[in-house]
Parts: structure tokens; sequence; C-alpha cells
């Protein structure tokens, strides 16, 4: 079985490689990010994306650990902080369904990632909470619509208890979580029948 | 107290209009679009906006009755699909609040629109399902995290009656509701201290 992981080389991104690898060695696995892994994509660009599949060939599962948005009090927010949170948590993630999805394997799965803030709110994070929103919802409609026979579903982690040094000032108040248990939630999407959901780690 | 409709000559914007100058005669209302209405304005650029606010000054409260998705099967969804979508119902709103607020009178509103396509699934609505989902997760989120004294929030009717003669074979299963009970919640909204919060007409 092949699985690609976008954003393998991050934290999350490796805490789900590592527990697949743990989970099954036949398990094949290729990380995929702007600048590192075993290929690079722009998830932003069709062309970027067909060529990283022309490379790799079909996969079986794709699953999503990378996009980011900016974090600003929102009378900071200029237009460009607006389109890099689109383009880099939404419209990376959207793609990665319309055109992704023509390489994956009949039975195969997508696992999107929004996060926590929507359902909690924190200061300077409208980004946050516009994109995990627009994710979360797109996902749902996306396993409703979609006519091949994949599954699509979307992961929504707290923050990651190793992303608290960095981040702790923006999220007080928000209980973190070990990015290994975010990491399972990944895997057990792969291992199920899970079909149109917003899985909460919370 | 003076009140900016976007798409007030739509079919809800018309029925909030109508509405506002039913209830309290003294209410200035202006109406605008980007082809229709007492100004004009491109939602989606930040200095059309400006040039809006520079014409009719600073207002009491915002409400958009503004903007479309594009419904199409998502393996036949584009990029400019995509991009259109995201641009009309989607930044334009998000651009209301952050240029829109600056010329918002303090205790004033902005009521931004979303919909009841994410809550129920409908065929060919991914793309509504991503905006819709984005608004409301925006709208509360702006509440939480904004300075100024004004009230944020996000009206989501059903498809309306008076739609249903153009849209009934996509929203199969949905039930319908009249414009003049989603133009209702509207004007609830501006006549109450209801913040931060996404308030549902199905």
């Amino acid at each position: 079985m092949k699985i690609l992981v976008l954003g393998g080389c991050g934290t999350l991104g490796s805490a789900i490689v590592s527990q697949l690898k743990e989970k099954n060695r036949s398990y094949e696995i290729i990380t995929a990010g702007r600048k590192t892994g075993d290929v690079h994509v722009d998830m932003t660009s069709k062309e970027s994306i067909e060529a990283m599949f022309a490379k790799i060939g079909n996969v079986d599962h794709i699953v999503n650990a990378a996009g980011s948005a900016e974090m600003k009090p929102i009378e900071d927010l200029t237009q460009d902080d607006l389109k890099f949170s689109i383009n880099s948590k939404l419209l990376g993630q959207v793609n990665m369904v319309l055109i992704g999805s023509k390489y994956l394997n009949e039975k195969g799965s997508i696992s999107l990632i929004a996060g926590v803030i929507k359902d909690e709110l924190i200061k300077m994070g409208t980004m946050y909470a516009l994109t995990n929103g627009a994710v979360a919802a797109f996902a749902r409609a996306a396993a409703f619509d979609i006519k091949k026979n994949i599954r699509i579903n979307c992961i929504s982690p707290s923050v990651l208890d190793e992303s608290m040094v960095e981040y702790a000032e923006y999220f007080k108040g928000v209980k973190s979580v070990p990015a290994a248990k975010a990491a399972k939630a990944f895997i057990d999407v792969i291992e199920s029948d899970v079909n149109g959901q917003e899985i909460k780690v919370y």
C-alpha cells in the first residue's frame, strides 16, 4: 500500500510517518513538501501537483499535514496575509482533492487537516478560523459529491504539545495534544471505513 | 441611522431594504452592488471599497446580501471556478470586515451571509460548503478578535422560496424559506445586541 504524506517532514508529518512504519512495514511511504521530503510540490499549483504524481505514480492514500495561516490582530491583516493564508492552508488542500483524487487508486482515501481554531477562538486567530471552517466543510461536501469510490475526511487536531514552546502565548487556554495522538487519528482513518467526517483531536 | 445594504437590489437584499423602510422611516438606507444600487462597489478590491466609503461616509450598519459560488460536480471544478467562488462569496465579505469596519461608527454592526449548504449537503455544492464554512467561522472569530466596539455576525439562510424556480433541481430535499423570513434575521441583528453568532434561518 502506497501512502503519500504531504508535509511529511514537519512535527505532525514525522509522527504520522513513524507510526505508519511501526504499524506495517509493507507500507510504502512517500513524503512530500515544498522544500523537504522525497518529492517536492507546491500544492497551490496544478502543474506542480501533476508533475509530482507523474513522478510517483498513483497512490492508495493521501495524507496532508501541511499548510499554515497568518496569525495577526484582524486590524493588521493585509491583502497579502489573506492571500497567503488562503493559498497555504486552504487552496492547496482543495487542489489535493480536485487533482490528487485522479491519481488515487479506487478505495483509497484523502485526509485533509483543519484544526481546533474555529471551535475554540483565540486572539489573532481569524485566518485559522476561516481556513479551518472552510476545510472542514469542504471535506464533508467533497466526500458527498465525488463519484470515484474513495473516502475524504478531515482531521482537526488541537495545537500540538511540541508546538507550544513557540506558540504558547497565542494558544492561552487551549489544551494542547501530543503529535503522536494527532498522528494516530490519521492512521485510524486510513485503516477504517470512515468517510465525510471531521475527526476532532482536542 | 445609516445602513449600507450590499447586494441591496437582489432578491434577499430588496426584502431587507423594504423591511428596514417599513420598520423605521428615519433609517437612511444606501444600497450597493457591482452594477446596481445607489453606489457601485467591487468587494474584492480594497481600492473600490475605500472609494465607496469616501463617497458615502461612515455608516452605522453594514449588511451583506451579495456573493455567489460555482455549482458544479467536483470533478468539473477548474482553478477559475475555485478563484471565482472564493473571491465572490468569501473574500469580498472578509474585506467588508477588514476594510469596512474602519468606516463603521462605534456600536455599529456588520452582518455577513453564509448559508445552509454545509449543514445540509447537496450535489455540486462543494464550493458553497467551503465558502459558507469559511464565512461562518470567520465572522465568529472576527467578532472575538476585533478591538473596535462593533458587532460582527453571520446569517445563514436556507435557499429562498423565490430562488427555487431556478434552483429546485439543485436543492432537492432542502426546505426553502421565504426571503422575508431571511430578511427579518438581518433586521433582528441590527436591532439587537447579538455578537459573534451564526444565525441560522432553515
